[in-house]
């Protein structure tokens, strides 16, 4: 792997443990388990160290979604197992890149500049719920899977760092059962 | 105003526009209007400071919510009206209180202590959506009424913190409306 994405790696990490205050130059060496003094030569300002999560993060995201498995046929019931295995995925191996998207998602309310890599990767996994919508022949796919991936988000974020204690599976597929048939209008 | 009180809702200020990075004693000073040291000698630790933030906006909740109308008729149209308006009132005048919330959510994942606050007020948020769903005798009222939450956070995430331009009032209704639909089993 190369450098550059190594510590883009380890300054993920080092958000989602220590949130966008322990993001420092020295935190992600130690990540990385580099000498001091190596993140602060890729990316000189805690800006670009920024930068290179969300750029990461994106490239990531893009990668899977080119790589996954071409959709299915479009069923509410096909759409529902992929929504819950996708939030399954992102609960069971992927809190640390949750943890630090919402971190950054936070942070970029403060710098738009770094929404840009967010909006692009979060454009892609919609387009891919709007074509299953579209196939299911459901009026404003694109609208409507805007909404349920924010509605998907949001109960992850319920799971992780929210207001109550976290559901088991059971209750979680509960859960996107009835947010994907309001959004397909299926009984 | 309590002086307590004051200081914890510049405390909110300080996390919604400078985030949990720039939470220090001296910003929420200043952003109070009062001379360096008040909030040290009221909060002495960064972690006395977060939980105030906490307590407080759990009682502005709680407050709220026992100054609130008593529910209407419970209808599934009403539930949406509801939904709609408070999502909307929460993106209109409560942008503050939204994005300082994340932030000690976040933080909440790295102190369990903030949790309980957090927890304690969200509980009740979800009391009062229950007791409609048990009204309109909808099965899983608790469950339901915990997710349709979580979802209606997310709406209002993207909305804010989000991978899209924001949407309009009449997306955001539709939105809500299908998220309700899906809760509700309604057509």
């Amino acid at each position: 792997m190369e450098r550059r994405d190594v510590l883009a790696d380890a300054a993920i990490a080092v958000l989602a443990r220590a949130g966008s205050r322990g993001l420092t130059h020295r935190a992600v060496d130690g990540a990385a388990g580099l000498p001091e003094g190596t993140s602060s030569y890729y990316f000189r300002t805690r800006s670009a160290l920024l930068q290179a999560c969300v750029d990461r993060m994106a490239a990531r995201t893009l990668s899977e979604m080119a790589s996954g498995a071409p959709p299915g046929p479009a069923t509410v019931d096909g759409l529902v197992a992929a929504a819950v295995a996708t939030v399954g995925r992102w609960l069971a191996d992927d809190q640390e890149r949750l943890l630090a998207r919402w971190e950054l998602a936070l942070e970029s309310t403060r710098r738009p500049e770094l929404g840009a890599a967010l909006q692009a990767a979060g454009a892609r996994v919609r387009e891919r719920v709007a074509a299953t919508f579209a196939a299911l022949d459901i009026t404003e796919p694109e609208r409507r899977a805007h909404d349920l991936v924010a509605c998907l988000d949001g109960l992850a974020f319920d799971q992780l760092a929210g207001a109550g204690a976290p559901r088991d599976t059971a209750a979680l597929r509960a859960a996107i059962t009835d947010v994907v048939r309001g959004f397909t209008g299926a009984p």
